[in-house]
């Protein structure tokens, strides 16, 4: 009955954790949502998730919770819920798992935020019922799961599927992980806001459209004026775009000739905010992507939007 | 039993058909070779086929057989053993499985060569007792196969690990499958012969030591003379090197932070006839890969040399 019963499910990132009871049908109740506050250091952010899990079983005293399970932005030791690395909370080697259940006496799982988000994809979006296919997530990192075979990939050190460094240009930009032509250091947020940044003061006329949108604050230019004003026609951010689409495309050929899955799911804020880029990427991947790995390829949006690492994590019963 | 017993391996490539016993511990036993004569046609290469087993049979008339395994250059649909492209032997669609039970009144597995070598690896080779390794197989083409989590990748297809065409460098030379910048592409036996033509056209001064290995003649120029003379200190010979070391490492990276391997093992003519190529690949990428997919990592040499297709295709007994 593990699976039928409710459980509560925490998606913490580096500035909000939320958090919610999550039903047998992946339905949401008593969401809510409260800041990191990361700089508090590691004790208090659990405190804070203690009392979070405190408050959702109190308003909600008539749902049984057996189960907590965590999806953080970050490297985590399956066995022992140790978060190996997370940058955006500052934790190397943090005994997460350990520490919440001894705060809150409930059976803990820790697992990385984009596999939880792959995991609630595979139950309740769009990979129900598929056996072999690929989420990638395209926000201010990009991140990714991989099922094949009809089981989430773990790797030797449980962090299979970080598919925002896989090598997508051997003589491109450096990428925020010290290597060079990241997937992620051509196509993600925060790169496409330092590529901005670089053409704006690169060429001064063709940027003034963006430059514009940040009030002359170039350090203020982020991915966001430029998918906005792309969307407006302006040329510099269309080009910027069609750069980012070029990366996507090797990005997504790489993983289609390597795991042939028959669906690649695409999401993150960047897709959800673009969802037209899904098209533009499909049509190159099923011209570029080998024939056999691409006969029977459908390439899709995330079926849930929101709260799929919530949903995720709160159904992962481990493998 | 069906483990322990001896079963016919049959290596078929585009110039050679490689057969032999395999025993229950991978031993070889009454191996042969035969020219593949790919242009007589499939329903010869069948009779070939077919008539090699059954020379290996009355050869072998004590030890029992109780199945055929055949490794093909090609891409091969696992349910019904058709070969769905092998451009070596140029077939589209081909029947092996059925047109060679039916010739042999054996039962037959048919599957990719590197898949097989691959599999040949993981029981009696350098991947023996791992749960999580790639081969990467570097010879006039790039292939690999993965093994994670206990088990070899299919696909939805059955071409998982098509890993000569995972994209290393999106501004890069058109690959043989009419993709641009595919590790293949810049790092195979093929790519460096092209790649060594145009650099002995562009600079004739520093070619004179590649065109006089082949007498002047141009298109005879292959990768074996490039091997060769880079080992014996030739400046362009070994600036093609590095181009292949730098192709390689972006490629290996990419496959290292995807599925986060225990081991990597390498093989195929390049690798094997330079080896020491292993540790220069070996240093950067564990400086360039992710920390938490580096840590346990060893990128080593395959164990089996020869005959990895013949004894794994034989001792393949499907997922």
């Amino acid at each position: 009955m593990k699976d039928a019963a409710w459980s509560i499910g925490i998606d913490l990132g580096g500035t909000k954790i939320a958090a919610a009871f999550v039903g047998p049908g992946g339905e949401i109740s008593h969401a809510t949502v409260v800041p990191t506050n990361a700089g508090e250091g590691a004790q208090a952010i659990v405190d804070r998730i203690a009392a979070l899990i405190s408050d959702l079983r109190r308003s909600a005293d008539k749902t049984p919770c057996s189960s907590v399970g965590i999806a953080v932005a970050g490297q985590v030791e399956a066995k022992t819920g140790t978060v190996f690395f997370a940058p955006n909370l500052d934790w190397h080697n943090f005994p997460l798992k350990a520490q919440l259940e001894k705060a809150v006496n409930l059976p803990v799982v820790v697992m990385n935020d984009v596999r939880a988000a792959t995991y609630g994809e595979w139950l309740f979006g769009a990979g129900k019922g598929l056996q072999d296919f690929i989420c990638l997530f395209v926000g201010t990192g990009i991140g990714g799961g991989v099922v094949t075979g009809g089981r989430l990939l773990e790797g030797k050190n449980n962090s299979a599927g970080e598919l925002g460094h896989i090598v997508v240009d051997i003589n491109g930009r450096q990428c925020s992980c010290g290597n060079h032509g990241c997937l992620e250091s051509l196509a993600s947020g925060w790169a496409i806001a330092k590529i901005a940044q670089e053409l704006v003061l690169q060429r001064p006329n063709e940027g003034k459209a963006l430059m514009s949108a940040v009030k002359g604050n170039l350090h203020a230019l982020s991915a966001k004026e430029v998918c906005h004003l792309a969307l407006e026609g302006d040329p510099l951010s269309l080009q910027i775009i069609d750069g980012v689409v070029e990366a996507l495309t090797g990005g997504v050929v790489t993983l289609v000739n390597a795991f042939n899955p028959s669906h690649i799911i695409l999401g993150g804020g960047f897709i959800n905010g673009m969802p037209m880029i899904i098209e533009r990427i499909a049509k190159p991947v099923k011209e570029r992507g080998l024939k056999i790995a691409t006969k029977n390829l459908s390439i899709v949006p995330v079926g849930l939007k929101v709260n799929a690492g919530v949903i995720g994590a709160a159904k992962f019963i481990g493998t």
